[in-house]
């Protein structure tokens, strides 16, 4: 099947017709109607599916057992992204399949496509959720800990999808991963040929920020009476802008809770939480630092307090370089960039598993957004590349 | 029955254990079972209650026609608010009469004990919905359009309270009130003696800002390269605190929605509310201004959008200086004082009501917030005063 009717059928799943985005959380009805359309295309195709307590999925070409040559990526998404981030790799994958057996080609050991759930954390705050719990870096107890926005436990969610969640916790798949490449669109303007290859990622933390102050009423309380969270919230959002740009960084509050959040009420309480990456730790540190002591000093000065409290801290990964440079040469001197965003193929690297990670061309370097996008030309040279590198690395 | 045991009964009633606030939005269970024990007190009295078509009620000793002299508040709260504001009136009402009644005081004219809904308007986002719509200020056609932050219309929200919207719109009700006399808690720390009397209620604007930007990853975008409305909102929220204060007025932001909310993602909008009131209207007007000017220079610089649209704004409300006079006769020279909360009370005397505020003292200042609180001497001061007053009123 090619790669064009595919993408076609894939991203007309969950679209929201008013903003061309999507919201695919994990576990969530349309993030199920898109692995149902992924576990259909596997079946077409005689692909063994094999799954794990968590719902990750590798489809296998081949034997049925010892390690093979995995690649993929995710199927969720953030809330209103777009429609390239994650799919972008199973649809690649399964179109250099398609092509690998169209040319006759026999591998020498099983290939497979992953689907890997939870990759954005948008639905339970933890990013790469499903790959962390597979490695064993994210224990079932605290994934089982976890709940949504709403409020529903993980193991509710589990068992809405037709999982149990008793079998949540390190994954048999990862056995048979022997290599692991994940195709993905790139995310910033960095990127200047049709395809690259990774180097690494950026260290990156979650952190939330808790502003407390007292409620009060927005039109008696005099100005000079009020211990507002929302002030020194503001005036560290400015400051993290302030202090990434300084660094060469990146931090961002994108997602903010208040407490009453009414109009007319002085809030008792700000939430808010800072993303933050760098080029390596000790500037992440650094930045995080500035930040923290610029708002503690306005909380003092607020009268209101503050508490930080890292939520999730990755740091580098650096892929192999070994694998990286034989990627390189089959991809004829593919330019080599580091990424700030996090992939599952870290946690994979991470784990011990020679990773890679191929990147797709993005013009307006926009992502978790509707407006993300990427050229068809541009997609089609990705699947090419990738069934390439699979044919390099199953020969 | 004693004000002690009537306040012990009253605030019993949806009390927060976690917090020790109130939510009582208007014709939630909350606010409904806080009415349904105005209904029994007002039927253990005898009082002949009189709705109207939103729910508005008058509970009547004496004559059933012809104009009298009404006293009451409300009983709705802010989102996790306190006990005083609005009960406390109610309350006092209720003690007031059972002390005239208990000294055998004959009134000349009815006197109505008044509960008006959904004053805080922290449901329906617009204050004082009950005595507007009942002065025909708020015509029935735009308070129907209203819905609350879940969805759901005013219609609906009757018609589970068992109120038919078809009934919506000028009340009945105002052609009986001769003279409306409202208790509140006061709300600032501007009242030093147990009880004082309104002179004014400042000018109030509420203003919906809407911060446009441009959804991306949080991680791959560069600094340089965003549009993002949180920086734009958030050096509008302390511009709006410094020009309050340079003016002597009063802006907040305590409501805030962002779009899509995530942590990894660079928001595409930010809504605010910004509360503004000032000791006249040319200040407000001069604040706004002002705090726009900032936010609009800001948003060029962040490449960012700025809407401003203002979703109520109430004029300065001069509370009739005879009947106010009249009152600090009856009290022996108790103290005179503007206000900057609004209330039902403002509405009536626009609607051409002779009207008058008693406050009850607030030591802390605070209101809004569960820490709201008077003393009992001076609650008891409270009742004493209105109970004098209806006296002189209805003598």
């Amino acid at each position: 099947m090619s790669f064009e009717s595919l993408w076609a059928d894939q991203s007309a799943i969950g679209r929201n017709p008013e903003t061309g985005g999507y919201t695919r959380g994990g576990w969530t009805p349309t993030e199920r109607e898109a692995t149902h359309w992924f576990l259909d295309q596997c079946a077409a195709r005689g692909l063994a599916v094999e799954s794990d307590g968590i719902g990750n999925l590798i489809a296998w070409w081949g034997a049925s057992d010892g390690p093979g040559v995995v690649t993929g990526s995710h199927l969720d998404s953030v809330i209103d992204g777009g429609a390239f981030d994650g799919p972008l790799g199973v649809v690649s994958a399964l179109a250099a399949i398609d092509r690998l057996r169209a040319e006759g080609f026999e591998p020498s050991v099983p290939l497979g496509v992953g689907a890997f759930v939870e990759e954005e954390g948008s639905r339970f705050g933890m990013p790469c959720l499903g790959s962390r719990v597979a490695a064993g870096v994210l224990s079932a107890e605290k994934a089982l800990a976890l709940t949504d926005r709403a409020g529903v436990p993980l193991a509710l969610a589990l068992e809405q999808a037709g999982i149990d969640p008793a079998g949540v916790g390190p994954s048999p798949l990862l056995q048979r991963m022997g290599t692991f490449v994940e195709l993905h669109v790139e995310q910033g303007r960095g990127l200047t040929a049709p395809v690259g290859v990774a180097s690494s990622i950026w260290p990156h933390g979650r952190f939330r920020f808790t502003f407390g102050g007292e409620a009060n009423h927005a039109g008696t309380t005099l100005m000079e009476d009020r211990h507002d969270p929302m002030l020194t919230y503001a005036m560290t959002a400015l400051a993290a802008n302030k202090q990434a740009r300084l660094a060469g960084a990146r931090a961002t509050f994108g997602r903010i809770s208040v407490e009453p959040n009414g109009t007319n009420a002085v809030p008792s309480q700000v939430t808010a939480w800072l993303d933050a990456r760098a080029a390596d730790t000790a500037t992440l540190e650094l930045l995080l630092a500035a930040i923290t002591k610029q708002a503690t000093e306005r909380a003092e000065r607020d009268g209101t307090t503050l508490e930080v409290t890292p939520e999730s801290v990755s740091p580098i990964v650096n892929f192999p370089t070994g694998l990286r440079d034989r990627l390189v040469g089959v991809l004829d001197g593919a330019p080599v960039l580091p990424t700030g965003a996090g992939h599952d193929a870290g946690v994979f690297s991470d784990a011990g598993i020679p990773t890679a990670m191929l990147f797709v061309r993005n013009p307006t370097g926009i992502s978790h957004s509707p407006a993300e996008y990427a050229e068809q030309d541009d997609c089609l040279a990705g699947v090419e590349a990738l069934a390439a590198v699979l044919k390099d690395l199953a020969k």
